[in-house]
């Protein structure tokens, strides 16, 4: 069938389906996830099987083991989905939350509340548990899912929709609100992300080039979520027994995520004692050093390998253990460079200066602004969200992590009594 | 000069100096827009004078008059801009509102602010009041704006952001936050629309030509603003003492404007006392009726000329004395044409019964519903925002009138004593 018309098909019967999950309370909502969660454990070999079969393929097509691993399903992986579907079953209801209330002097009540988008688009890598951290996510805000992953996950992405279409059968929510998008062409993609009035929403996760593909293509309302070239600036002002465990922390507790950091700003005036620490620290750490010429001469005193930081480093997401090193000016020279070279994400201060901090939070333009902490706080279960569905890596919307109002729109109801304009 | 390289110079110059603003009090702000007002009144000789050369242009080439009329400029329209600088001066900063605070159990205290989003891009039609209209909101809000107007109106718009820019260079705030982009040659647009990273929002305010252009080729974040095909649902337990005031204003107020209803729905039970009546009052307030076979019957009976409704006419924003008319067997029916033909703008039902208003309101799925009310009220002066920059028709981040807190975004400020992840 031809994509376009597959895509409007499926996000018709979304669409007619979510009718069951806008008119369903808060309570019938946390029923089918755990409804879900119970299945998936129930059925947990017949996840296991279908995950073989992929696994199977990208053994023989030689996948690359760190893909592998994220293919793999394990009975501790499943229970892990179940476990995070019960997690969004017992966070507070996202919908029908009163935002804005006032009168106005005609005697109109305005009353802003939160409701569903209504068809959400997913477009996803690898990893099958997506399929259902979205799923919930989505179902619980209230939305129809339309969710496209890999076609190397593509039976166990089927089982997983299969089993939490068949729980759904036993609540009151219709199974329809997931649609699983076949993934055996990339035509589907195209068609989902210019499905424009048919799909309210598409958050891509993955990649970056998956996801500047989706910005790219993109009619429907899209939502970036991305890449993270993150810093620490550590003031003049700074604590130097606080600036040392932040940066180690922020570059290397998990250099592969986006709020790992990538580079080290050094305020001139604290560099000859914080700098010679700093290097030694993250050599000792296995970290590899990119610096600017300051910075350099510095390494090399102290007997510190380090190579000459070039445009490219600057704006490089590493993902490993390796780092940029600068010294600069003044917090407005800090700002200058995160401007210049950084995603937008996070970006953290280590001061004892408040107007340092807050000339800091007034230029730094990001989702997140550390101040004393480490980077790797901007995380929707770490600032208690209790689930994210991505950190959004753009301005409109929602900015950081996404938890269930994220996934939540608003409607005005305006009430009157016979009210005209005149 | 390329088209690409003189955006990016444009919102390279707009984004260094936007600090000018996101760093400055909202008492700067606030006397930043008093200052442009006292220019606007001062220099409204050059205003007027520059709006003849593009008048004088405009009858040579035989603008039809109504376009004529959205270009011109007189002495109160000048008054009027000034006044609406003014305004929005005088409304409640959005800046560095508190939109959520907690502490986590680490110690971590989260505060999410609002923040400007930084550049904003416009794109409009003929009037040459927006070019000033969007630039205060813009300012108000920290934004610094990328105008580009119409080609028609290049003498107008060029005198406008002078006289603004003047006036701000006699502020802190630095002139370079208001851009006018070239209007000579269509790729302007298009290098605005696709300059990503560079550019954080565009907002297109026009023809539904327009607003589908900038849609489909801009990679940049936007806001659809459009149309809106309302409806006027007469629920079987309306007072039909209040259901024909608020069709005949949803109607006849101002046929030309979004807001406007372009169908009436019925529910059958009612149909047979309030149809005759409210076809007789359309007709008689000289609207031109396309009915279903039902409302055409009923129009025979009572002598109302009418049409039988096409599909077309289902979906049309006539902007004009025309008006589809349906029956219905419920609110759910109601509520299925609505997402047939609807466009998430306005909805109305009149009804006494809080049951159909709260079924019609979960399914209505638009920025605003209206009970017992005109559906003229959504509207940003109307429900008390003060200023509106468009409606947005889109879901995505601002849903309804846009006022000064739609035009800004959130940071999380984290602020720690040196926590790091374990």
């Amino acid at each position: 069938m031809d994509s376009v018309v597959l895509i409007a098909d499926l996000a018709h019967a979304a669409r007619t389906a979510a009718r069951s999950l806008s008119t369903a309370t808060g309570s019938q909502r946390k029923a089918a996830l755990e409804a879900i969660a119970t299945a998936l454990i129930e059925r947990s070999n017949e996840i296991l099987a279908a995950n073989e079969l992929d696994m199977a393929s990208a053994r023989s097509e030689n996948m690359h083991p760190q893909m592998q691993d994220r293919l793999l399903l394990t009975t501790s992986r499943v229970e892990g989905m179940a476990d995070g579907a019960r997690q969004v079953a017992a966070l507070e209801d996202p919908l029908g939350r009163t935002l804005k209330e006032s009168t106005l002097p005609n005697g109109l009540h305005l009353r802003q509340i939160s409701v569903p988008f209504g068809v959400i688009g997913m477009v996803y890598e690898a990893r099958p548990n997506v399929t259902v951290d979205a799923a919930v996510i989505l179902l619980m805000s209230g939305n129809a899912a339309l969710l496209r992953g890999s076609s190397t996950a593509r039976h166990s992405n089927e089982v997983l929709v299969k089993v939490m279409k068949d729980a759904l059968a036993t609540t009151g929510i219709s199974p329809e609100v997931i649609q699983l998008v076949p993934s055996d062409d990339r035509s589907t993609v195209k068609a989902l992300l210019t499905a424009r009035g048919k799909v309210d929403l598409v958050i891509p996760r993955g990649s970056a080039q998956l996801i500047r593909m989706v910005v790219d293509e993109a009619t429907v309302p899209t939502i970036e979520t991305g890449a993270g070239v993150c810093h620490v600036f550590v003031d003049e002002f700074a604590d130097i027994n606080k600036a040392l465990p932040i940066l180690l922390n922020s570059k290397t507790h998990r250099p592969s995520v986006c709020n790992a950091a990538e580079t080290l700003l050094v305020h001139k005036a604290i560099a000859p004692t914080f700098l010679p620490l700093a290097l030694k620290a993250l050599h000792d750490a296995g970290v590899v050093i990119h610096g600017d010429s300051t910075a350099q001469k510095v390494a090399e005193k102290f007997g510190v390998p380090s190579t000459l930081a070039t445009e490219e480093n600057w704006c490089t997401e590493y993902g490993i253990l390796e780092m940029n090193v600068a010294v600069v000016d003044s917090v407005d020279a800090a700002a200058d460079h995160i401007a210049k070279y950084g995603t937008n994400h996070t970006e953290a201060i280590v001061t004892e200066n408040q107007g340092s901090a807050d000339r800091f939070i007034a230029l730094a333009d990001c989702a997140a602004v550390m101040v004393n902490a480490s980077t790797r706080f901007t995380d929707g279960e770490q600032m208690g969200f209790g689930a994210e569905i991505g950190i959004s890596n753009q301005k409109l919307h929602a900015r950081g992590p996404m938890g269930l109002e994220a996934m939540t729109t608003a409607t005005w109801i305006v009430t009157g009594n016979g009210q005209i304009r005149s």
